[in-house]
Protein backbone atom coordinates (compact mmCIF):
# COMPACT_ATOMS: atom_id res chain seq x y z
CA UNK A 1 0.00 0.00 0.00
CA UNK A 2 0.91 3.59 -0.77
CA UNK A 3 1.63 6.25 2.11
CA UNK A 4 -0.98 9.14 1.03
CA UNK A 5 1.99 11.60 0.73
CA UNK A 6 3.56 8.91 -1.86
CA UNK A 7 0.54 8.42 -3.85
CA UNK A 8 -0.21 12.55 -4.05
CA UNK A 9 3.85 13.50 -5.26
CA UNK A 10 2.78 10.13 -7.66
CA UNK A 11 0.07 12.50 -9.32
CA UNK A 12 1.88 15.48 -9.28
CA UNK A 13 3.79 14.39 -11.59
CA UNK A 14 0.79 14.63 -14.02
CA UNK A 15 1.77 18.30 -14.56
CA UNK A 16 4.90 19.59 -16.61
CA UNK A 17 6.12 22.13 -13.18
CA UNK A 18 6.47 19.44 -11.09
CA UNK A 19 8.18 16.94 -13.57
CA UNK A 20 10.58 19.42 -13.63
CA UNK A 21 11.42 20.18 -10.69
CA UNK A 22 11.63 16.74 -9.09
CA UNK A 23 13.32 15.99 -12.90
CA UNK A 24 11.13 12.48 -13.22
CA UNK A 25 8.20 11.30 -15.56
CA UNK A 26 5.78 8.41 -15.85
CA UNK A 27 5.48 5.58 -18.12
CA UNK A 28 2.61 3.19 -17.99
CA UNK A 29 1.47 0.14 -19.21
CA UNK A 30 3.29 -3.43 -19.52
CA UNK A 31 4.97 -2.66 -23.09
CA UNK A 32 6.07 0.67 -22.33
CA UNK A 33 7.13 -0.21 -18.87
CA UNK A 34 9.20 -3.39 -20.14
CA UNK A 35 10.73 -1.49 -22.95
CA UNK A 36 12.56 1.04 -20.01
CA UNK A 37 13.44 -1.20 -17.90
CA UNK A 38 15.36 -3.06 -21.03
CA UNK A 39 16.87 0.10 -21.87
CA UNK A 40 20.10 1.00 -20.08
CA UNK A 41 19.92 4.90 -21.04
CA UNK A 42 16.66 4.52 -18.74
CA UNK A 43 16.91 5.11 -15.09
CA UNK A 44 13.62 3.53 -13.57
CA UNK A 45 13.67 4.67 -9.94
CA UNK A 46 10.67 2.68 -9.08
CA UNK A 47 8.01 0.67 -10.46
CA UNK A 48 3.72 0.48 -9.00
CA UNK A 49 1.92 -2.49 -10.02
CA UNK A 50 -0.70 -4.49 -9.58
CA UNK A 51 0.14 -8.42 -7.84
CA UNK A 52 -0.70 -9.89 -11.09
CA UNK A 53 2.03 -8.12 -13.01
CA UNK A 54 4.45 -8.30 -10.61
CA UNK A 55 4.23 -11.96 -10.09
CA UNK A 56 5.34 -12.45 -14.02
CA UNK A 57 7.80 -10.41 -14.46
CA UNK A 58 10.08 -10.88 -11.49
CA UNK A 59 12.94 -11.47 -13.84
CA UNK A 60 12.04 -8.40 -15.92
CA UNK A 61 11.87 -6.17 -12.25
CA UNK A 62 15.34 -7.68 -10.85
CA UNK A 63 16.61 -5.31 -8.23
CA UNK A 64 14.15 -2.09 -9.22
CA UNK A 65 12.38 -0.74 -6.26
CA UNK A 66 8.96 -2.37 -6.71
CA UNK A 67 5.68 -1.31 -4.94
CA UNK A 68 2.59 -3.52 -5.11
CA UNK A 69 -0.78 -1.27 -5.04
CA UNK A 70 -3.79 -2.21 -5.59
CA UNK A 71 -6.29 -1.38 -8.09
CA UNK A 72 -7.69 1.39 -6.34
CA UNK A 73 -4.44 3.41 -6.06
CA UNK A 74 -3.23 2.28 -9.80
CA UNK A 75 -6.35 4.20 -10.83
CA UNK A 76 -5.33 7.22 -8.45
CA UNK A 77 -1.82 8.08 -10.01
CA UNK A 78 -2.43 6.79 -13.29
CA UNK A 79 -3.12 9.06 -16.21
CA UNK A 80 -4.38 6.68 -18.61
CA UNK A 81 -8.28 6.39 -19.07
CA UNK A 82 -8.01 2.69 -18.62
CA UNK A 83 -5.18 2.00 -16.18
CA UNK A 84 -2.95 -0.56 -17.22
CA UNK A 85 -1.44 -3.01 -14.60
CA UNK A 86 1.95 -0.57 -13.99
CA UNK A 87 3.18 3.02 -13.70
CA UNK A 88 6.96 3.37 -13.61
CA UNK A 89 8.28 6.22 -12.32
CA UNK A 90 11.65 7.11 -14.25
CA UNK A 91 14.37 10.10 -14.39
CA UNK A 92 14.27 12.66 -17.24
CA UNK A 93 17.20 11.89 -19.61
CA UNK A 94 18.98 15.49 -19.60
CA UNK A 95 21.28 14.81 -22.39
CA UNK A 96 22.72 17.97 -23.46
CA UNK A 97 22.26 19.37 -27.36
CA UNK A 98 24.48 17.40 -29.95
CA UNK A 99 27.78 19.62 -30.25
CA UNK A 100 28.53 18.96 -33.86
CA UNK A 101 25.84 17.33 -34.97
CA UNK A 102 26.55 13.72 -36.46
CA UNK A 103 24.51 11.84 -39.02
CA UNK A 104 20.93 13.17 -39.43
CA UNK A 105 18.87 14.93 -36.94
CA UNK A 106 15.53 16.41 -36.58
CA UNK A 107 14.72 19.76 -35.63
CA UNK A 108 11.28 20.65 -34.49
CA UNK A 109 9.89 24.06 -34.39
CA UNK A 110 6.93 24.39 -32.05
CA UNK A 111 5.01 20.89 -32.50
CA UNK A 112 2.31 21.50 -30.38
CA UNK A 113 0.32 18.45 -30.11
CA UNK A 114 2.02 15.91 -27.14
CA UNK A 115 0.33 12.55 -29.82
CA UNK A 116 2.44 13.92 -32.92
CA UNK A 117 5.31 14.64 -30.84
CA UNK A 118 5.16 10.96 -29.35
CA UNK A 119 4.53 9.81 -33.16
CA UNK A 120 7.35 12.02 -34.21
CA UNK A 121 10.38 10.32 -31.95
CA UNK A 122 8.59 6.65 -32.74
CA UNK A 123 9.37 7.26 -36.25
CA UNK A 124 12.89 8.69 -35.39
CA UNK A 125 13.18 5.31 -33.53
CA UNK A 126 12.12 3.32 -36.78
CA UNK A 127 14.11 5.09 -39.17
CA UNK A 128 17.35 5.31 -36.32
CA UNK A 129 17.53 8.65 -36.09
CA UNK A 130 19.27 9.16 -32.02
CA UNK A 131 18.28 13.19 -31.72
CA UNK A 132 15.80 15.58 -32.01
CA UNK A 133 16.25 19.42 -30.82
CA UNK A 134 12.91 20.88 -30.02
CA UNK A 135 12.29 24.71 -30.13
CA UNK A 136 11.49 25.67 -26.08
CA UNK A 137 7.32 26.24 -27.74
CA UNK A 138 7.57 22.27 -28.57
CA UNK A 139 5.03 20.64 -26.44
CA UNK A 140 7.28 18.69 -23.52
CA UNK A 141 8.52 15.35 -24.14
CA UNK A 142 7.61 14.18 -20.48
CA UNK A 143 3.83 14.82 -20.77
CA UNK A 144 2.32 11.37 -20.40
CA UNK A 145 0.40 11.55 -23.60
CA UNK A 146 4.31 12.01 -25.50
CA UNK A 147 5.67 9.31 -23.64
CA UNK A 148 2.47 6.63 -24.61
CA UNK A 149 2.60 7.88 -28.12
CA UNK A 150 6.05 7.03 -28.48
CA UNK A 151 5.20 3.12 -27.75
CA UNK A 152 8.17 3.16 -25.76
CA UNK A 153 10.84 4.94 -28.00
CA UNK A 154 11.67 7.80 -26.06
CA UNK A 155 13.49 5.68 -24.01
CA UNK A 156 16.25 5.51 -27.33
CA UNK A 157 15.96 8.75 -28.69
CA UNK A 158 17.04 11.92 -26.91
CA UNK A 159 15.06 14.48 -27.20
CA UNK A 160 16.72 18.29 -26.21
CA UNK A 161 14.71 21.86 -25.91
CA UNK A 162 16.68 24.76 -26.83
CA UNK A 163 16.43 28.40 -28.19
CA UNK A 164 15.91 26.96 -32.02
CA UNK A 165 17.24 30.16 -33.39
CA UNK A 166 20.49 30.84 -31.65
CA UNK A 167 21.16 27.06 -32.07
CA UNK A 168 20.47 26.54 -35.97
CA UNK A 169 22.58 29.56 -36.24
CA UNK A 170 25.58 28.30 -34.39
CA UNK A 171 25.87 24.80 -36.79
CA UNK A 172 27.68 26.17 -39.61
CA UNK A 173 28.79 23.65 -42.06
CA UNK A 174 25.80 21.20 -42.00
CA UNK A 175 22.64 20.87 -43.95
CA UNK A 176 19.63 22.40 -42.60
CA UNK A 177 16.82 20.80 -44.49
CA UNK A 178 13.15 22.63 -44.06
CA UNK A 179 10.63 20.82 -45.44
CA UNK A 180 7.63 23.13 -47.15
CA UNK A 181 5.24 23.43 -49.35
CA UNK A 182 7.53 24.40 -52.32
CA UNK A 183 11.06 23.04 -52.50
CA UNK A 184 13.22 20.26 -53.68
CA UNK A 185 10.87 17.11 -54.50
CA UNK A 186 12.34 14.50 -51.99
CA UNK A 187 11.50 11.97 -54.47
CA UNK A 188 14.26 13.38 -56.21
CA UNK A 189 17.02 13.88 -53.81
CA UNK A 190 19.47 11.28 -52.92
CA UNK A 191 19.63 10.16 -49.25
CA UNK A 192 21.40 12.31 -46.79
CA UNK A 193 24.25 10.56 -44.55
CA UNK A 194 23.90 14.10 -42.43
CA UNK A 195 21.87 16.95 -42.03
CA UNK A 196 18.83 18.94 -39.83
CA UNK A 197 15.75 17.76 -41.23
CA UNK A 198 13.79 20.94 -39.73
CA UNK A 199 9.87 20.23 -39.60
CA UNK A 200 7.11 23.20 -38.86
CA UNK A 201 4.15 23.88 -36.36
CA UNK A 202 1.02 22.07 -37.27
CA UNK A 203 -1.15 25.05 -38.36
CA UNK A 204 2.00 27.36 -39.27
CA UNK A 205 4.98 25.47 -40.01
CA UNK A 206 8.55 27.14 -39.91
CA UNK A 207 8.43 30.40 -38.67
CA UNK A 208 10.23 32.91 -41.09
CA UNK A 209 13.04 33.53 -38.37
CA UNK A 210 13.82 30.02 -38.85
CA UNK A 211 13.13 29.15 -42.13
CA UNK A 212 16.06 32.13 -42.94
CA UNK A 213 18.42 29.30 -41.40
CA UNK A 214 17.72 26.76 -43.52
CA UNK A 215 20.44 26.17 -46.68
CA UNK A 216 17.71 23.74 -48.88
CA UNK A 217 14.22 23.71 -49.11
CA UNK A 218 12.12 20.20 -49.38
CA UNK A 219 8.82 19.39 -50.34
CA UNK A 220 6.60 16.04 -50.19
CA UNK A 221 5.34 16.39 -53.68
CA UNK A 222 1.16 16.87 -53.53
CA UNK A 223 -0.67 15.01 -56.42
CA UNK A 224 -4.26 15.53 -55.00
CA UNK A 225 -6.27 18.15 -52.79
CA UNK A 226 -5.64 18.68 -49.29
CA UNK A 227 -3.91 21.65 -48.38
CA UNK A 228 -1.30 19.68 -46.29
CA UNK A 229 0.17 16.34 -44.27
CA UNK A 230 -0.26 15.97 -40.75
CA UNK A 231 3.47 16.63 -39.21
CA UNK A 232 4.14 13.62 -37.82
CA UNK A 233 3.01 12.03 -41.34
CA UNK A 234 5.31 14.45 -43.09
CA UNK A 235 8.53 13.86 -40.88
CA UNK A 236 8.04 9.73 -41.50
CA UNK A 237 7.75 10.16 -45.54
CA UNK A 238 10.69 12.34 -45.39
CA UNK A 239 13.01 10.38 -43.53
CA UNK A 240 11.68 7.26 -45.29
CA UNK A 241 13.21 9.04 -48.71
CA UNK A 242 16.12 10.82 -46.96
CA UNK A 243 17.81 8.52 -44.45
CA UNK A 244 21.01 6.35 -46.11
CA UNK B 1 -33.29 29.68 -32.72
CA UNK B 2 -33.29 25.94 -32.85
CA UNK B 3 -36.65 24.55 -31.92
CA UNK B 4 -35.89 21.77 -29.35
CA UNK B 5 -36.86 18.79 -31.20
CA UNK B 6 -34.55 20.19 -33.79
CA UNK B 7 -31.74 20.50 -31.35
CA UNK B 8 -32.72 16.81 -30.49
CA UNK B 9 -32.31 15.54 -33.74
CA UNK B 10 -28.98 17.76 -34.61
CA UNK B 11 -27.77 15.73 -31.43
CA UNK B 12 -28.46 12.25 -31.99
CA UNK B 13 -26.59 12.58 -34.84
CA UNK B 14 -23.55 12.31 -32.60
CA UNK B 15 -24.16 8.82 -32.60
CA UNK B 16 -23.03 5.99 -35.61
CA UNK B 17 -27.07 4.49 -35.15
CA UNK B 18 -28.82 7.50 -35.63
CA UNK B 19 -26.38 8.50 -38.44
CA UNK B 20 -26.83 5.64 -40.23
CA UNK B 21 -30.77 5.51 -39.73
CA UNK B 22 -30.51 9.28 -41.05
CA UNK B 23 -27.45 9.24 -43.69
CA UNK B 24 -26.36 12.29 -42.35
CA UNK B 25 -23.51 13.53 -40.38
CA UNK B 26 -22.09 16.56 -39.00
CA UNK B 27 -18.84 18.75 -39.87
CA UNK B 28 -17.39 21.76 -37.65
CA UNK B 29 -15.67 24.47 -38.22
CA UNK B 30 -15.01 27.62 -40.52
CA UNK B 31 -12.55 25.40 -42.23
CA UNK B 32 -14.34 22.19 -43.12
CA UNK B 33 -17.64 23.55 -43.69
CA UNK B 34 -15.94 25.55 -46.44
CA UNK B 35 -14.32 22.79 -48.03
CA UNK B 36 -17.48 20.67 -48.16
CA UNK B 37 -19.71 23.70 -49.36
CA UNK B 38 -17.03 24.13 -52.43
CA UNK B 39 -16.98 20.55 -53.27
CA UNK B 40 -20.00 19.48 -55.84
CA UNK B 41 -19.60 15.44 -53.99
CA UNK B 42 -20.58 17.12 -50.97
CA UNK B 43 -24.38 17.57 -49.92
CA UNK B 44 -24.68 20.33 -47.00
CA UNK B 45 -28.30 19.85 -46.19
CA UNK B 46 -28.00 22.57 -43.54
CA UNK B 47 -25.82 24.78 -41.65
CA UNK B 48 -26.16 26.24 -37.94
CA UNK B 49 -23.83 29.09 -37.38
CA UNK B 50 -22.96 31.90 -35.30
CA UNK B 51 -24.17 35.48 -36.68
CA UNK B 52 -20.52 36.45 -37.16
CA UNK B 53 -19.77 32.99 -39.22
CA UNK B 54 -22.96 33.93 -41.18
CA UNK B 55 -22.36 37.55 -42.06
CA UNK B 56 -18.65 37.05 -43.24
CA UNK B 57 -19.50 33.91 -45.17
CA UNK B 58 -22.47 35.03 -47.15
CA UNK B 59 -21.43 34.12 -50.70
CA UNK B 60 -19.83 30.80 -49.78
CA UNK B 61 -23.29 29.72 -47.88
CA UNK B 62 -24.99 31.00 -51.34
CA UNK B 63 -28.59 28.87 -51.65
CA UNK B 64 -28.09 26.33 -48.67
CA UNK B 65 -30.38 26.59 -45.57
CA UNK B 66 -28.89 28.49 -42.59
CA UNK B 67 -30.00 28.58 -39.11
CA UNK B 68 -28.13 31.59 -36.95
CA UNK B 69 -27.71 30.34 -33.80
CA UNK B 70 -26.24 31.00 -30.12
CA UNK B 71 -23.47 30.21 -28.67
CA UNK B 72 -25.28 28.35 -26.26
CA UNK B 73 -27.12 26.47 -28.94
CA UNK B 74 -23.90 25.79 -31.19
CA UNK B 75 -21.77 24.41 -27.82
CA UNK B 76 -25.25 21.78 -27.67
CA UNK B 77 -24.85 20.56 -30.83
CA UNK B 78 -21.01 20.79 -31.29
CA UNK B 79 -19.46 17.31 -30.85
CA UNK B 80 -15.85 19.46 -30.07
CA UNK B 81 -14.37 20.05 -26.86
CA UNK B 82 -14.26 23.65 -28.06
CA UNK B 83 -16.86 24.81 -30.64
CA UNK B 84 -16.42 26.63 -33.78
CA UNK B 85 -18.46 29.00 -35.13
CA UNK B 86 -20.41 26.84 -37.36
CA UNK B 87 -21.56 23.17 -37.87
CA UNK B 88 -23.29 21.67 -41.09
CA UNK B 89 -25.29 18.95 -41.29
CA UNK B 90 -24.29 16.86 -44.26
CA UNK B 91 -25.39 13.93 -46.08
CA UNK B 92 -23.91 11.04 -46.46
CA UNK B 93 -21.98 9.67 -49.71
CA UNK B 94 -23.38 6.56 -50.18
CA UNK B 95 -21.15 6.04 -53.37
CA UNK B 96 -21.00 1.97 -54.42
CA UNK B 97 -17.53 0.26 -54.24
CA UNK B 98 -15.61 0.50 -57.06
CA UNK B 99 -15.84 -2.41 -60.07
CA UNK B 100 -13.25 -2.72 -61.80
CA UNK B 101 -10.84 -0.91 -59.42
CA UNK B 102 -9.09 1.95 -61.36
CA UNK B 103 -5.77 2.98 -60.16
CA UNK B 104 -4.28 2.79 -56.74
CA UNK B 105 -6.50 2.64 -54.35
CA UNK B 106 -6.46 2.18 -50.30
CA UNK B 107 -7.62 -1.21 -48.40
CA UNK B 108 -8.12 -1.13 -44.35
CA UNK B 109 -8.38 -4.03 -42.52
CA UNK B 110 -9.93 -2.77 -38.97
CA UNK B 111 -8.19 0.53 -38.52
CA UNK B 112 -9.83 0.98 -35.07
CA UNK B 113 -8.67 4.68 -34.43
CA UNK B 114 -10.67 7.55 -35.54
CA UNK B 115 -7.87 9.57 -35.76
CA UNK B 116 -5.87 7.41 -37.79
CA UNK B 117 -8.69 6.66 -40.43
CA UNK B 118 -9.17 10.50 -40.37
CA UNK B 119 -5.56 11.23 -41.31
CA UNK B 120 -5.44 8.00 -43.65
CA UNK B 121 -7.92 9.95 -45.59
CA UNK B 122 -6.57 13.20 -45.87
CA UNK B 123 -3.25 11.40 -46.94
CA UNK B 124 -5.07 9.77 -49.63
CA UNK B 125 -6.09 12.78 -50.24
CA UNK B 126 -2.85 14.79 -50.77
CA UNK B 127 -1.43 11.96 -52.97
CA UNK B 128 -4.80 12.05 -55.20
CA UNK B 129 -6.05 8.51 -54.27
CA UNK B 130 -9.65 8.69 -55.27
CA UNK B 131 -10.78 5.35 -53.02
CA UNK B 132 -10.62 3.69 -49.64
CA UNK B 133 -11.88 0.20 -49.16
CA UNK B 134 -12.30 -0.55 -45.58
CA UNK B 135 -13.45 -3.50 -43.85
CA UNK B 136 -16.53 -3.62 -41.57
CA UNK B 137 -14.58 -3.60 -38.27
CA UNK B 138 -12.90 -0.43 -39.36
CA UNK B 139 -13.62 2.88 -37.68
CA UNK B 140 -17.14 4.75 -39.03
CA UNK B 141 -16.07 7.62 -41.20
CA UNK B 142 -18.51 9.85 -40.48
CA UNK B 143 -17.20 10.04 -36.54
CA UNK B 144 -16.64 13.43 -35.92
CA UNK B 145 -13.37 12.79 -34.65
CA UNK B 146 -12.84 11.25 -38.39
CA UNK B 147 -14.49 13.73 -39.85
CA UNK B 148 -11.98 16.45 -38.51
CA UNK B 149 -9.37 14.79 -38.81
CA UNK B 150 -9.43 14.87 -42.49
CA UNK B 151 -9.48 18.59 -42.51
CA UNK B 152 -12.02 18.60 -45.18
CA UNK B 153 -10.32 15.62 -47.12
CA UNK B 154 -13.65 13.90 -46.44
CA UNK B 155 -15.40 15.73 -49.34
CA UNK B 156 -13.08 14.48 -51.82
CA UNK B 157 -12.27 10.88 -51.02
CA UNK B 158 -14.94 8.39 -51.32
CA UNK B 159 -14.68 5.69 -48.50
CA UNK B 160 -16.83 2.34 -48.75
CA UNK B 161 -17.28 -0.16 -46.33
CA UNK B 162 -17.68 -4.28 -47.21
CA UNK B 163 -16.71 -7.75 -46.33
CA UNK B 164 -13.07 -7.11 -47.58
CA UNK B 165 -12.10 -10.53 -47.90
CA UNK B 166 -15.23 -10.90 -50.33
CA UNK B 167 -14.45 -8.04 -51.84
CA UNK B 168 -10.83 -8.81 -52.35
CA UNK B 169 -11.59 -12.51 -53.24
CA UNK B 170 -13.37 -11.38 -56.54
CA UNK B 171 -10.44 -8.65 -57.68
CA UNK B 172 -8.55 -11.33 -59.92
CA UNK B 173 -6.77 -9.46 -62.56
CA UNK B 174 -5.14 -6.36 -60.16
CA UNK B 175 -2.29 -6.46 -57.70
CA UNK B 176 -2.65 -6.39 -54.09
CA UNK B 177 -0.07 -5.21 -51.95
CA UNK B 178 -0.19 -6.12 -48.14
CA UNK B 179 2.30 -3.65 -45.79
CA UNK B 180 4.02 -6.08 -43.89
CA UNK B 181 7.04 -6.33 -41.27
CA UNK B 182 8.48 -8.42 -43.57
CA UNK B 183 8.43 -7.77 -47.66
CA UNK B 184 10.05 -6.23 -50.66
CA UNK B 185 11.65 -2.27 -49.65
CA UNK B 186 9.16 0.26 -50.94
CA UNK B 187 12.30 2.00 -51.66
CA UNK B 188 13.47 -0.73 -54.59
CA UNK B 189 10.01 -0.47 -56.49
CA UNK B 190 9.33 1.49 -59.03
CA UNK B 191 5.61 3.92 -58.85
CA UNK B 192 2.34 1.22 -59.40
CA UNK B 193 -0.32 2.89 -62.04
CA UNK B 194 -2.81 0.26 -60.32
CA UNK B 195 -3.36 -1.82 -57.60
CA UNK B 196 -4.67 -2.31 -53.79
CA UNK B 197 -2.50 -1.23 -51.29
CA UNK B 198 -3.55 -2.94 -47.99
CA UNK B 199 -3.25 -1.62 -44.32
CA UNK B 200 -3.78 -3.43 -41.34
CA UNK B 201 -5.19 -3.18 -37.98
CA UNK B 202 -3.13 -0.92 -35.19
CA UNK B 203 -2.11 -3.63 -32.99
CA UNK B 204 -2.94 -6.67 -35.12
CA UNK B 205 -1.77 -5.67 -38.69
CA UNK B 206 -2.96 -7.75 -41.61
CA UNK B 207 -5.30 -10.46 -40.47
CA UNK B 208 -4.18 -13.96 -41.59
CA UNK B 209 -7.35 -14.85 -44.39
CA UNK B 210 -7.41 -11.04 -45.32
CA UNK B 211 -3.32 -11.23 -45.83
CA UNK B 212 -3.39 -14.74 -47.90
CA UNK B 213 -5.24 -12.47 -50.40
CA UNK B 214 -2.47 -10.21 -51.55
CA UNK B 215 -0.14 -11.39 -54.01
CA UNK B 216 3.04 -9.09 -52.86
CA UNK B 217 4.24 -8.26 -49.72
CA UNK B 218 5.94 -4.59 -49.07
CA UNK B 219 7.71 -3.14 -46.34
CA UNK B 220 9.05 0.16 -45.18
CA UNK B 221 12.84 -0.82 -43.99
CA UNK B 222 13.85 -0.22 -40.59
CA UNK B 223 16.78 1.26 -39.87
CA UNK B 224 16.72 1.60 -35.60
CA UNK B 225 14.44 0.26 -32.72
CA UNK B 226 11.10 0.83 -33.07
CA UNK B 227 8.80 -2.19 -33.32
CA UNK B 228 6.56 -0.92 -35.61
CA UNK B 229 5.48 2.61 -37.17
CA UNK B 230 1.56 4.49 -36.64
CA UNK B 231 -1.10 3.10 -39.15
CA UNK B 232 -1.78 6.48 -40.79
CA UNK B 233 2.15 7.00 -41.16
CA UNK B 234 2.90 4.16 -42.44
CA UNK B 235 0.32 4.65 -45.11
CA UNK B 236 1.97 8.12 -46.25
CA UNK B 237 5.21 6.57 -46.20
CA UNK B 238 4.18 3.68 -48.77
CA UNK B 239 1.87 6.10 -50.90
CA UNK B 240 5.02 8.51 -51.00
CA UNK B 241 6.98 5.80 -52.87
CA UNK B 242 4.24 3.52 -54.47
CA UNK B 243 2.36 6.64 -56.09
CA UNK B 244 3.06 7.21 -59.50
Amino acid sequence: MLSKSRLKYIQTLGQKKFRLQEGCFLAEGPKLVAELLAEKRAAVLEIFALEEWITSNESLIGATNCSKVSEQELEKISQLNTPNLVVALVKQFGDAAPDPVEGLILALDNIQDPGNLGTIIRIADWFGIKQIICSEGTAECYNPKVVQATMGSIARVAVFYTDLETWLSAQASIGIYAAVLEGKDIRKMDPLKEGILLIGNESKGISPEILALANHRITIPQKGKAESLNAAVAAGIILSHLVS
